[in-house]
């Protein structure tokens, strides 16, 4: 693990995903961006100290000099250290997850998806709401036609935390350019948004215009997003990312609308997905209930109506990973039906902050995602 | 009573709207488009035979030769014939209430507005969701500041019911731009997002940017609407107004967020408003519950969990329009706190419609509403 | 009508009922127990002074000699009247239509199904609850085999305005058993709820096992009934009446199971009824929507997604009541469909109270409820 | 750990919540009833072949020997063997983690209470629900107060798995009393409902009244209880499990009243607590959110808003037993705020049980729980 040190919020998340299915032994890390405090951290985890490194590039080569080195590494950082630290273990020939925006800036993600392109090794990136069971079952549902053809594409991404101006460690990189990159909210949650309404309905808008604000002052970055897409087929989109609407906590939520009828996912309630045939009454889909589709069963742990979350959400990206490790291991083409976001989405992912960029300094005109 | 005969939707609610107070008693219509049908139809709901007109001229000027003659009509025709039926009646003292939209173009408007200004008669426009009482309770506490300095609206009113080509006589009006005028959703159920937000807000966009689409072939009007919205404030917002969302049924909802709190209402469950001051638990404000702000009682007739709903809502509208009525005839002021929709409401949507339009010509560039 | 005076909720409620499709007109009363009061609220309703009496007997009698006299009344009193007055009125050949309970006593209630037998005239119960769509709906396809052979009814209706101790009129009159009769709870919402349980499944228990209390020191009536149902069929049942549930408003809620599934309905959302058959995902039904069992349009006011709600159910009452009476002067027979509430459901809930009170006094055993 | 081979649901769901926080490693097993598939199924775990026992006799003593044995054992068996292993295990000084029902019998419920009062080792009962964080956030508001004298408590736990008959290993020996007990539904999931009520209130009813069924043709368990009960204090409370609801997945539901205010929770939507102060609006409390009592926060492993459920729960369960597990090794007292069920929880349990049956057979009287 490259990051995640003590008083990181989200390195843990990674840990209790890699953990959750007994496919991850955590043995080797650069935790934080002083040696000593990565020691500590490593120390509290159970790593040996001397697989306790004071940077990614010392890991990545040490590492791949051992017999028994790391077979992955997690990416767990700021924004800003996922290109280098990713570059380093892929030199190595080390299978890299990594945490999203993939870069900071699209020239990176050029660079990076190059670098994957010509190695061994695999990229995932841990764009973790894709590997919710209902929105795979979306995604499945819309791939075989019970929507119809697309035409709307509502999502929505509100959180709250940052309503007033925050001190937290959280807060200040994520809102720092030169750590988080060109964008706030967009690249925050914003690309998570982009990346669930691409992932499901099997398209990604060839135009955006997009209004983005800082609410409050001395915000250097957006917190706030409003977003109109279109796509080439014709359908219409509206993208909301807001990170100061008071009363919101993680609220991604994703609705598409067909010729044929809708569908409707929330966050909130992950569970369950809203199937609306037109003309007919709205079905209540649940996790592992009747009607999920073939193949689907792998991404649950416990029967309809035990709750999985956040958590099991994130370790199926783990657990995928890991069956795809193994497969190139094995030199043997990975399973049907896995779908692990990786290098193309972070890539989409770095478009679309750009494409933000431009729109709003138009003033919020209609602009190519990907010129 | 003009328009409203058999088959029409809207001409029921309006009568049921009425009636629910006693306030109201039906004598006198031009109901149809034939003097036939007109007859029929004014038979069946009890107006005497010399009282049923063959149109709204004959109407207004026979009415208001009478001593027993009508004290106000309402007018719930296609819109195309919203303004000359009002104009018709202003022109004899009558007071008119009369649907949305007002009219079927800006010009129309301006010269009913001019009109209204002139004529003794009061003029109710029945955007009868912001006679929900939980949308006072919302404006109320907007007003008093629980939600300190506004920052976003997000507001959506979708519908399913022109999915598919429909040759109902309510969607054959509607998508006649003779009849319906230039907008389509936009003036059917947009107008109605836009009013409903600005009275709630207090204050209207300055500039919008309006994506408009047609889905279905052979359609001339819109029937979707994704829309960016910039307030003077700095505040930003989105419209979504779409006919074409399967599985939504008359989905009218508004979130409102300041720097200190929160708002969510939706159409589906009226009597429920969220409250979500920032750093605290959200809070179920209930219709007749505790928190019910001073004067909204006289909007209920029932305690809290007997639900009211869209008739109770319409009726309310036309409780204030009988106590301003009252209020006018007897030359006093109107009773505070009465905040029912009138002509600047009926002009605003027409230029909000007007402003739709022509940024959508312009590929949906920010355009001022009223230029 | 007779009761309803100035100050009564349930009186305003039974007018909004009968104006709402323009079936009654109010133009006789005897609304209060002193004969100011009485016209002093006939003055403020538009009822003519000679025609608001000092009490319901002089009224059946004046009316009744009257060749304009009324068709119908609406018995509104506190619970003792309710005998009293429908015997006056069933007298003079007079439709009555009454509040529930239908009497305070058992012995009342076999008297009274006697003197309706004998009589002319109808008799109405408002078991409004029944009357909503939803209602009717789940009736319906109980009916015709939808849940196949029932197992399980779980029926409550929770209320909290009782969780102190009050000095409201309301209060007062429903906690003296010399007017609410023996019952509290159980007589004021539990015969609600036992009524809405055998409407929709057709079936009555045929033992019960009551637990009832008073929580509030004082008290003389039950506030709490805790109530285990068995069916003939082997069916089982569960309902809880509560007035002193803190956070609940009017909570009447209906879950029925079957060996082919189940049906949910809770009268916070009155226009969505679950369905839930056995291995398939859940649907939403609505009111007016898909799958809407013909024949119930006529419970419907407006199409689905426009939040009906207690009023237009209880003006279903009023409406189906108009229907059987007319049928009754033109000396024909209903039209099908009607499921009006009468004298047999009135008699039941008597049964219901007095099986309630008989059970609690032998330690909660089960006792027959018809002997 | 004992039990929980190949095709044991609930196996896999106390590795995933042992694992989740890195306290425990899986290292020995008994895992099947025969050796071979023991063993297969440890080798599938990553269990060394010497640490496979054939029985759980073996296991208790091999491991007890080592000098690297295991610390604690996991008992995941069919009910019959929790009695048997668990005091195999507590022979051998192992700390015990067992599932529920603790026993088949009231009798060996109180022999394996006394073998745990005169062991050093800790006994743990995975009565997960009560991990929950609203659920200790519940616990904590009425130890406090917050819900003043208690009155009414509504629990139940419904379920439509049973709903036909059923080959299902699962079913299988769940049905059959040899290796369930006596109780069907109740003591699969009766006891995790009445756990649950007795866990939040603070107290336990002295007296229940039970009528139980078994719907399903040769079922010889019961498959539907319904409850009342009585508490020492003067509260009532009704008691709702079953197996044959249909659309009903796994719905424990609390809801419980007191003379200022109520609380609400519900297994779908385990993150949300809601609480209604009497005479205040409903709040909706979440896990971690504003109101969070102190020092919950160790049960909760990401923010507000993402999504935590059953196998979290499970988790607290187990990370309260490593810490309490610690303390013991350390020869310190457990730290405050623990509240790991244990074998007080499980002989309640079969008093409940027992209760159940004694009234069942004499037509569902009242008995004393604990005569």
């Amino acid at each position: 693990m490259v990051g995640g040190g003590a008083g990181a919020l989200i390195g843990n998340v990674h840990r209790i995903a890699a953990r959750m299915d007994g496919e991850y032994v955590l043995v080797a890390g650069a935790l934080s961006s002083t040696p000593e405090r990565s020691a500590e951290s490593a120390a509290r985890l159970g790593i040996a100290s001397d697989r306790s490194y004071a940077d990614f590039d010392d890991m990545a080569r040490a590492e791949a000099a051992r017999d028994d080195g790391i077979e992955a590494v997690t990416i767990c950082t700021p924004n800003h250290l996922h290109f280098p630290a990713a570059r380093a273990f892929l030199a190595q020939g080390i299978h890299v997850i990594c945490d999203k925006p993939m870069t900071v800036s699209l020239e990176q993600a050029h660079e990076l998806a190059e670098l994957v392109r010509q190695s061994d090794a695999l990229f995932v990136l841990t764009h973790n709401y894709s590997a919710y069971p209902q929105i795979r079952q979306a995604r499945a549902m819309i791939e075989r036609g019970d929507l119809g053809d697309l035409r709307l594409v509502q999502v929505e991404y509100a959180q709250d935390w940052l309503t007033e101006a925050s001190g937290s460690k959280q807060a200040e990189w994520r809102g720092d350019p030169a750590k988080a990159g060109a964008g706030g909210a967009i690249g925050d949650i914003g690309t998570h948004a982009f990346q669930l309404a691409n992932f499901v309905t099997g398209m990604a808008p060839d135009q955006i215009a997009a209004d983005l604000s800082s609410f409050v002052p001395g915000r250097k970055l957006d917190d706030n997003a409003n977003i109109l897409m279109r796509y080439a087929s014709g359908a219409r989109g509206m993208l909301w990312a807001s990170q100061v609407a008071p009363g919101t906590e993680n609220g991604l939520k994703l609705r598409v609308y067909g010729d044929k009828g809708g569908l409707e996912w929330s966050h909130e309630t992950p569970e369950t997905l809203w199937f609306t045939p037109f003309g007919q009454p709205a079905q209540k889909l649940r996790r592992n209930g009747p009607e999920t589709v073939e193949g689907l069963g792998r991404l649950s742990r416990t029967p309809a109506g035990h709750p999985e979350g956040y958590l099991e959400g994130f370790a199926n990206i783990y657990a995928e990973a890991a069956t795809a490790i193994r497969a190139r291991q094995a030199g043997e083409a990975p399973p049907d039906g896995l779908a692990t976001p990786g290098v193309d989405d972070g890539l989409t992912g770095l478009f679309f902050i750009d494409a933000c960029i431009r729109s709003n300094a138009q003033n919020a005109a209609f602009v190519t995602v990907m010129p």
